[in-house]
């Protein structure tokens, strides 16, 4: 009883149907993130949901697809100091295209019985409709973004901190104390740096500006390499911003890295520690950063999160040549370690 | 407003409660199939649901977990001719244990408006508690196993096939036909090479005839490189057994290779294509088989799905030194092809 092509071949209904589970609508809040991972017979296939947990030591790690940005070119002036025939030739290694490259977001929610901490906040659906998917994937996995208990940021680009609030600048994170390094929020928040930043940055001062306003009776500062809470202790990685900081997450023997934008996509920046993207502020501060970092994660073995990442987003970095080489932590079913 | 160190440490309570969400409860039907999900707030966390789509030209393609069998000792006589010191060389170059190797599965689902065809069935839950998780994440994914329309398998070892029928050897895919490879279905059910098959053998071959019996009126052969259906092509790959086959997919330009067990894990098979594992039947033949596959998939940069590969075991092949080494595909949130 062979089935035909009839049987086999998807017609325009079906497309159809299935182009409707874009980003936009997976965005759309509580029931269509619960219905996103399903697809009833019959149905638009749906993605599954974009979360996935892993274990640390007696905690547990829950990472969110926030979806990608896409950028075009990135052979012609993204990494500063590489020719565009030496990045063409790194993507091509990865079997990645030249014309454009997908930078995803991902965000780290630590769970505890007291509810969530949540670091960075994505772009909020506010930079492209490809993105802003991780409230959606934060309920998905069973948590209600307005019950977060405490916002710890790791820098304040917009990829990062777009999604603190909404289109109107309403709060996402209403019972959430918002945890920022004080050397981030120092520049930032300083009207001399902002009245003699280019005009090309103008737009990130008000942003910052903007997004912490509503949160302005719940910001907490943290100064260097300060304990955030019990098992999450800050680690001042700058370079990619004045302030940019690393979170380092232990339960018992456990560790986890929160690296945040210490690298972009590893399959650029890790085999190249010294490539100089044009995101990093301070392009010199934040090789010499990367290299200690990456020393350390690589040979202490430390799970890392990397926010540009590939979702999951969370494996071990490895020592290769004269640079590092991501290797993506097995994908696991249940919630082993 | 910092949260202490009682917020943060998951007690024994929370651990018990998590603990439930194993692979076991993972399988027990559709309710709990549906909640794996989904964890509501204060209750257990549980893993995402085991399933990744990705569009394949007009189609759809569903990536199913079962879990993943733990091997002991794969530096001892798991490859037959490399040396220990080898074997422990490659795993650990990969940052994987050498004390033991988790053996994923991975199951193909394609999906079309008439059903669901399916590569392999996975374990059933009778290898071990850790997988049989197939039959849930297929209905986390929309469809019923009982409406399965067709099953298409690859070769007949226990991993592929048990999950055909229960535990009882009651049929889970009553509706499908059953597509096998002619040489895979002429080699198990020879009642001489039964009878010569040395005894360690012996089992394997009365697991056979016991899985596919309440089929045997739904039971289609095709010979060698034989269309199953529109845009669903046999690959011939012999070697691991002696019918063993692969099967191209295409729609339109667009081409992905359910690999079946062409390779084992990526990190050992890819990197060392001459590498003879124990459960190659012919290693000269599946060795050839191999190194022919692998070259055609990354000459023409066709998308693989590997069985073994690690969850969502989708990615591409590129030649590197003497072997090859996986790129698993970018993950996507969205139904991008």
């Amino acid at each position: 009883m062979p089935i035909g092509r009839k049987d086999l071949l998807m017609g325009a209904g079906a497309a159809a149907l299935a182009a409707g589970v874009g980003p936009a609508a997976m965005a759309q809040g509580q029931g269509q993130a619960r219905a996103q991972g399903q697809a009833e017979d019959g149905a638009a296939p749906a993605q599954a949901p974009g979360f996935y947990r892993f274990r640390l030591g007696s905690r547990v790690v829950t990472l969110l697809h926030d979806g990608a940005g896409r950028r075009p070119n990135p052979t012609q002036g993204f990494v500063r100091n590489a020719s565009p025939e030496q990045v063409a030739a790194a993507l091509q290694a990865e079997l990645m295209p030249t014309e454009h490259l997908d930078i995803v977001y991902t965000l780290t929610a630590l769970e505890t019985p007291e509810g969530v901490v949540l670091f960075d906040t994505g772009t909020g659906g506010q930079l492209g409709a490809t993105a802003g998917q991780a409230p959606a994937n934060l309920r998905a996995a069973g948590h209600d973004p307005a019950q977060v208990r405490m916002v710890v940021m790791t820098h304040f680009h917009g990829d990062h901190i777009s999604g603190l609030t909404d289109a109107e600048n309403r709060p996402l994170f209403p019972q959430a104390t918002i945890v920022v390094p004080k050397a981030e929020w120092d520049f930032w928040m300083d009207d001399g740096q902002a009245g003699r930043a280019p005009e090309a940055m103008r737009n990130a001062f008000a942003l910052v500006r903007r997004k912490f306003e509503p949160y302005r009776e719940r910001i907490r500062q943290i100064d260097g390499a300060a304990e955030v809470a019990p098992g999450i202790r800050a680690v001042p990685t700058p370079g990619h911003t004045p302030g940019h900081t690393s979170y380092l997450l232990t339960d018992g023997g456990a560790q986890a890295m929160v690296l945040g934008d210490v690298t972009n996509r590893p399959e650029l920046n890790l085999r190249n520690p010294g490539w100089h993207l044009v995101f990093d502020m301070d392009a010199e501060q934040a090789e010499a950063t990367r290299r200690r970092i990456l020393d350390r994660v690589a040979s202490d073995r430390i799970r890392c999160i990397g926010y540009h990442f590939p979702f999951p987003a969370n494996g071990y970095v490895a020592k290769e040549g004269e640079g590092y080489r991501y290797i993506p932590a097995l994908w696991r079913g249940t919630l082993e370690a």
